[in-house]
């Protein structure tokens, strides 16, 4: 049998899968921590990939997610976040020597966004945005069935325009960007100064406080955990209505731990839009909605790049 | 002779050229009032064709630049700022009615960027943004030597973002966008709110105050004046590290009038894009520039319009 080999490659745990030339089920699938004590991520990439290979099968090409910034055309990451070993790393040469096949790279967020677009949420749409909100916020946009990558392939951050010039500093070291507003990891930031200055709460006497945390106490009608949802999901949609003026889709799909907190954000987000945009023309046929492959997206997204590029 | 027939729209008056089959040299120009009190402009727009269409010439096609809103796809005029008598205009229909002739619409920023990118300033570039200052901010968007249109034609509205939550109310009726912040118009507005509270400047006596009068000023060395444009591009420049954060272009080009005031834009734009990119890789190769084709960028790209769109 012939297969192809996805990767999807995190700052917890690698993950990999053999598929038959079509469909979306895999053949085998295998994971492994990023980080062991005993081996190099390089070393324990080769034997992940080795485990969902077997011998008598033939390995047409790879196509691995990583997390940005990367190279698609290079095939080199740049950085990986947590990933120290995988600094300016030519993950597409070392694979290729390794396995000697085609091997193919992007990034994960433009990944997910394919996998939706052709096997998920997004099926039929040929201008789509996907957006991730979880610890940090990614996003892929495919434009006129075109995956967006930009000159060196690094375009598609949308979690990194300014929506507060003022604004908390972000990850990345600009201020005011969406993420350092409104993913998950800020969102309990603000919660988490809120309750620092005596708001009245559940959490108060929480151990932890996640963004998890918060939508459950959301949920069962904590007032400050509703409004930490309210508020980012206000400025998430303040900011979609831009990205419907600059890209005018037929569908935004959303991704990532938080968006699976549901209408919880999902609500705020589509009455900010709605005040946002400046023609209803840009909501009349849209569709909003939540992704459908889960943590699969990059995985799928990852095999139909190895399937279409080999194909060229 | 074989002819295609280019048209630019605009609110104060329609051109219209007829160009040879190859090259960018037109074979007539015309130019007409938008406005006249004795016929429709729709009757205007047809004589003004007749006038650069002799009879023994064998008319291809004709391509259309008009401001937007509209639909590329149904050839609809949805609105056109001052002419009223455009509105929700099927202006495709109509002219293919009275010429007999294929006919392509598209908006006149987007067809801008298309002439600058195939016979200006954006030459052999596969991935650019054009940004166009004037009384308003247009934009079009080549990404991956595809012209950016959306679902219903209306995307690339790169003027419509959000700059300040709280800001000025921009023309479309929405807060804090970048037109309502920086186009020439606003940057007048500025100045006068200055001027008003008694700040210092030779343009204290100054009958009207615009953007072009602020330019003058400031290269004279008044104060004020420069400030208004430094605050302009620095905004301008934030907002643009956003859409080399979303498009990773390789070039940036900008036309409209306020452009034309050279360095004293420019320069603060550079500086404001350096300061706020996350990462230097969005910079490194990219160039910022001006415009080459001045005010027939949307006629050379309703000509080139109307010659690949013929073709296919």
């Amino acid at each position: 049998m012939s297969i192809y080999i996805a990767i999807d490659i995190g700052g917890t745990q690698m993950r990999a899968a053999a598929f038959p030339l079509n469909g979306y089920e895999p053949v085998a699938v295998q994971r492994v921590p990023t980080h062991n004590p005993d081996i190099s991520p390089q070393e324990g990439l080769v034997q992940l990939i080795e485990s969902v290979c077997p011998p008598d099968e033939t390995l047409i090409s790879i196509g691995v997610a990583a997390p940005g910034p990367l190279n698609p055309k290079t095939g080199v990451i740049y950085t990986a976040p947590n990933i120290a070993a995988f600094r300016n790393f030519p993950i597409v040469e070392y694979l290729q020597e390794k396995f000697n096949v085609p091997v193919f790279l992007e990034n994960d967020a433009n990944l997910a966004a394919v996998g939706e677009w052709q096997a998920g949420a997004g099926q039929g749409h040929t201008h789509l945005i996907y957006l991730t909100i979880s610890t940090g916020i990614g996003s892929g946009i495919i434009s006129d069935g075109h995956l967006l990558q930009g000159e060196g392939g690094i375009a598609a951050e949308l979690g990194h325009v300014t929506v507060i010039p003022e604004g908390p500093i972000c990850g990345c070291g600009q201020p005011g960007h969406l993420e350092a507003i409104a993913s998950g990891k800020n969102i309990a930031r603000w919660t988490k100064e809120k309750l620092a200055k005596g708001a009245e709460s559940s959490l108060q006497n929480a151990k932890k406080v996640t963004a998890k945390k918060i939508a459950k106490a959301a949920y069962k009608g904590d007032d400050l955990a509703r409004k930490a949802f309210e508020r980012a999901g206000g400025y998430i949609g303040l900011t979609l209505a831009n990205f419907l003026h600059i890209f005018n889709p037929s569908i935004v799909i959303f991704g990532g731990g938080v968006s699976r907190s549901g209408d919880l954000l999902l609500d705020p987000i589509k009455r900010s839009v709605q005040k946002h945009v400046m023609s209803p023309k840009y909501i009349d046929d849209l569709t909003i909605t939540t992704a459908t492959l889960g943590d699969d997206a990059g995985m799928i997204g990852a095999l139909i790049l190895a399937r279409t590029a080999t194909e060229k």
